[in-house]
């Protein structure tokens, strides 16, 4: 909390431990407890309330909400699309090699490279699953894509609507590097249901996200 | 900027555009423009002065500043330090194998393994270059390490007392998944300079550090 305890003034961290220590509590009592007029203390009620530190109720006074003052910071971040940081996906064929994959992975210097099959998405492989492969004595040039890729049904993915907060949680939850951005789609005579592939999120996008936001530049 | 907007009320939005494009400009005068009186404006003053976006002069009035509703995000982020968001280190001596970071890489579940000489740094090794080193058709048991890793000459580091938004930085420009963090410490006999390692902080860092800061958990 230290790095944004600079937001506040001395006196209205004054206020705040009244209004912590009083809830609820009216302003004319804040006013007295620190020899001002109630004037004078309205600015600085007015931040404190719209930092989300107290709340007023109307004929009780002012509350303490438990709120830090980075939930103000939160507020902020949580709101960020995925759709807005997302780039273009890399993939192979499903019926290529995982040395047409090790190549795509390098050509587009990426860490992840999709695979696909009738412009739907049927796995994903890794560097790391290709260092597994390579590793195993296997000939990649006649090794399939499918042989070594995570298949579809174990794909950790967001979707187009969704928070950048909810794909950075998942990133950590599944220990993962990127993550496709999909929409679901059902075919309409199957009724089955399909990944269609929009973009990739990773852990590069999220610092990305990062340094944008910490230098005012978040479009 | 659209994700911020909530932040200011209508009214502090007018305010802030009469500022802009009549600075410097008088409290008196804004006033009269939205027909309320000086003290029902105070709170919005303070707000706007708070968050950075318009500033007082004394004699002169109130001016625009140029700053973003972000900047005030931006002030909080760019202050938190690499030292609270660092990883252990994972290393090799310099006189193992490539088939040993190999291990190393998938037993602690990195991207990058340092390679090691007398405690200090000589070289790092990603999943990118031993997947390129298995590649090549080489025996990675007989391969040593130095025979691919980056020297410590062309490493990009981060030092102790940097702050996280340079890492991040580095990160996305120079294209790489993992920093050392390091001190530099001077050989008294030799005068000659080393890098003594503290962590490592990769993209997964700096998502950890996204994700905690929208969840309001910095500590």
């Amino acid at each position: 909390m230290s790095e944004v305890k600079h937001v506040l003034s001395e006196r209205q961290e004054t206020i705040l431990e009244i209004v912590r220590t009083n809830s609820p509590v009216t302003g004319q009592h804040i006013a007295e407890r620190l020899h001002v007029t109630r004037a004078a203390l309205r600015s600085d009620l007015a931040i404190l309330t719209m930092l989300g530190l107290i709340d007023a109720r109307p004929k009780l006074g002012y509350f303490y909400t438990g709120n830090k003052e980075e939930d103000f910071l939160s507020r902020t971040l949580t709101e960020i699309k995925v759709a807005d940081y997302l780039s273009q996906p890399v993939a192979v064929d499903e019926k290529m090699t995982a040395y047409d994959a090790v190549i795509a992975l390098f050509t587009e210097d990426v860490g992840t490279v999709f695979v696909m099959a009738d412009d739907m998405l049927v796995g994903l492989v890794s560097r790391k699953d290709l260092l597994k492969a390579a590793m195993g004595n296997n000939d990649l040039r006649s090794l399939p894509v499918r042989m070594v890729m995570t298949p579809v049904s174990k794909i950790i993915y967001v979707e187009e609507d969704e928070k950048a907060l909810v794909a950075a949680q998942r990133l950590l939850e599944y220990e993962i590097d990127c993550l496709p951005v999909v929409r679901i789609v059902e075919d309409r005579a199957t009724k089955k249901k399909g990944l269609h592939i929009l973009g990739r999120v990773s852990k590069t996008n999220i610092t990305r996200l990062f340094t944008d936001c910490a230098a005012g530049r978040r479009a």
